[in-house]
């Protein structure tokens, strides 16, 4: 065996299949884990492959080629810290650390500096994927020192996933935390994309009243057009699935409504606010999912509150399934829009210069919100790298022409009918307002100039100006 | 002259509104500001006060009474910092330190912790109104020690604004930072309070092409019912007024609809977002404002995006106006309803013992957001301390159930006539997810075991499963 050109630090699932993703493109992979047992297990799981296992950090960093790379898959927070505490004396300078963990981007460009320092390089990495994209091709985001990411790019190239046109997902997004940060503004995204399928088996299912294993050949149906993704295309498989504990009735009916996250929803959100974006599909469906996880609450509700009674015709429902189908669509657009406006802020806020074309790249395979859609993201930044927003592009403009009259037709069916669409009222509402040449902001103006005299600009004179409100005239 | 009861630092308009409201009480005030030629025009403006100017902290400190009293009227922050940093040299223990500025909660639990260790009481108080409720009477939070508020509750409650009922509009909010949190929340509430006038505003002028001083009698009428409020009152009386520079037309017409923001909206938003509470009604004020802020983008896309068709019959016109009246109060309560929860769930995390009957009595006078309503979260959790939520109050519910139909309406109506109305739509999204038995999250919980082994719970049984989704059937 050669030494390992590469070692994985994090026995766990994610952690596991990655080292085993590498070591089948041809590399030796040093391997660790805390407790030293998880180790053994993988190494005895695969006795054939070009894994080298280590029961100490210092042997682990020994056993690796100069410069090293260490790949961290471990908890974020205080345990990334903890375990660049226990390297930090074994590495030498131009060694390189990733962090493939989901960290908050702030601590990645903490560490990122903190590190630089003693010259070691840190790249913080968004592996996206699932335990599935781990071990057979997930699409990497590294962000960090750019001659760092040079030491790692043939590895990473070969273990990440392949677009159809064969380009590998992965890139060098940017300095310190750009990585991490967009990873967390996918996730985002993740949110939304299944938000809006949630919304439209929600409308299927009991506003028209359609069964489970036909919305199931629907989702098929659309997954085959312009709406192809990952996303629509499992919701689809899942709705075929029938309960495994034999109940007889389809899997979905059986699982509780109360949907669970892991925080990078709400960072995306939280950022969004903090930078000055509107980002409301992505904010509503995290607010979608904390009220979700109200269900006593919400039961104990149903039974005071009152809807509305409501019923639509049979001869209205093919119709509607194809309005649905085209608000998904449209609502899809401006989920994105809003993604990338953040990004392109946040790029500018930490000067990372951010390519958006290969973000939307290196997303079409390997990871959760894959789609064929995002090549037309990718063209859209490629003809027009300063584009301020993806609804202004040809394609996507001549979508919103065609698609906004479905799209408000369902959001406005939606809140008819009681059944709740925030990222569908979030979707048009955001493209209302973008093409809104005035907005009733005047009216916030004047009410906080009156009780703050916090001034106002005007439409006809530069400068701000503050108006004598308690002088009658 | 006696010796001062009580200092102020900082001679800003509203360090000194607070100090002549207070010496209008019948104390003498100390008055410091880091520039003394401010704190000179103060005292020569009002020669016939009681107040006493100093130049030099460790003055200004000897000058007061003890134990000493001092309220910090500076900028949030690092002044902040910098300020107690040279004051505690020249305190001694018991001494109470007030913080009236817009202090990210944060902030004030630390600074009482830190000040706690060495004796020194602080109290982070949230102050609302303005300049001239600072002045005349404010609504006034004021969180810390108890002991350390019972210290200035005689002076805070001569100064507070005082309800109709003649209470003041002040009370102990609770421990450390909760008088802050408090007043962020308010702040909160505020953004959309105005959002949801901008909102109406805009639906009657561009919806139903009503002229601007037709809107401010519907506005003044609506004043003097169930939407009785301060922002309502003054919005009705905005309208009336011509541009003061001359252009004839009313002054709103000649202000920019580009909204600011000084921040407390978004950290409304981002800890509801921290603390998993859906608050989207302020969220989408708070987004608003933002995308207002892109003035430039937003007519170059109106050249570009087109809108629908629409217009509504002029004999729908009276009946639209009154349903825009309900949808404006349902939607308010949707908005209390959310910050009331926010409030509740921050209340738990922090250990702070909210009473909220107490909250949204002291905000009846004085504050921004005062309204007669108040009165009736007031009664709601009077009645019941330990409401879930405020649509559930039997007064609350029963205009739930009478004005639903309005809100759907207009909310459908905005979306269908391409005016946005984000907080209209928010709130009936809102009201349809708190009362729905069940949402599609049964989904997005069997999406997320699909892509990443997240585990799912049952409707049927209790624990967390796991379905084995790649095995095909």
């Amino acid at each position: 065996m050669d030494k390992p050109q590469i070692g994985v630090i994090g026995m766990a699932v994610m952690g596991k299949n990655l080292a085993l993703n590498i070591e089948s493109r041809g590399y030796t992979v040093a391997l660790y884990n805390r407790t030293g047992s998880k180790t053994e297990r993988v190494v005895e799981d695969h006795p054939d492959k070009n894994l080298v296992p280590s029961y100490s950090i210092a042997d682990f960093v020994a056993s690796l080629e100069t410069p090293r790379r260490i790949i961290l898959m471990i908890k974020a927070g205080a345990p990334t810290d903890g375990m660049i505490k226990q390297l930090l004396p074994h590495l030498d300078k131009g060694d390189v650390l990733i962090d493939g963990g989901n960290t908050f981007f702030e601590e990645t460009v903490r560490r990122n500096n903190e590190l630089d320092e003693s010259g070691i390089n840190f790249i913080g990495m968004g592996v996206s994927g699932g335990e599935k994209g781990a071990l057979e091709g997930p699409s990497l985001m590294p962000g960090g020192q750019k001659s760092a990411y040079e030491l790692v790019e043939p590895i990473l190239k070969k273990i990440a996933a392949k677009a159809e046109d064969g380009t590998p997902c992965v890139t060098y997004i940017g300095p310190n935390g750009a990585g991490h940060y967009v990873k967390m503004v996918h996730n985002g995204i993740e949110y939304g994309d299944m938000e809006l399928i949630s919304e439209s088996y929600n409308l299927l299912r009991n506003v028209l009243g359609i069964e489970v294993d036909e919305i199931a050949a629907i989702f098929k149906e659309w997954n085959q057009g312009e709406l192809d993704s990952y996303l629509m295309l499992i919701t689809a498989e899942i709705l075929t699935r029938k309960d495994d504990l034999g109940s007889g009735k389809p899997i979905v009916d059986v699982i509780l409504d109360r949907a669970g996250n892991k925080g990078t929803g709400k960072w995306s959100s939280q950022s969004a606010l903090e930078l000055g974006v509107p980002q409301s599909l992505i904010t509503e469906s995290v607010y979608s999912r904390y009220i979700s996880a109200l269900k006593d609450e919400r039961v104990a509700a149903s039974k005071s509150l009152t809807g509305p009674d409501f019923a639509i015709a049979d001869s209205d429902k093919k119709a509607l399934i194809e309005k649905i189908r085209q608000a998904l669509y449209f609502s899809k657009i401006m989920s994105y829009a809003q993604g990338f406006e953040q990004m392109r802020v946040a790029s500018e806020h930490h000067n990372w210069n951010l390519k958006y074309d290969e973000l939307a790249m290196i997303w079409r395979e390997g990871c959760i919100i894959r789609a064929q859609f995002l090549q037309k993201i990718t063209d859209a930044f490629n003809k027009q790298p300063d584009l301020k927003n993806l609804m202004l592009d040809p394609y996507f403009k001549q979508i919103t022409d065609k698609y906004q009259a479905a799209v408000r037709d369902i959001a406005a069916l939606a809140i008819k009918a009681g059944v709740p669409a925030p990222g569908f009222t979030a979707a048009i509402t955001y493209f209302d307002q973008y093409r809104a040449a005035v907005l009733p902001a005047n009216i916030i103006q004047a009410q906080r100039d009156y009780f703050g005299a916090h001034t106002y600009e005007r439409t006809d004179k530069e400068g701000t100006f503050h108006y004598e409100w308690y002088h009658e005239e």
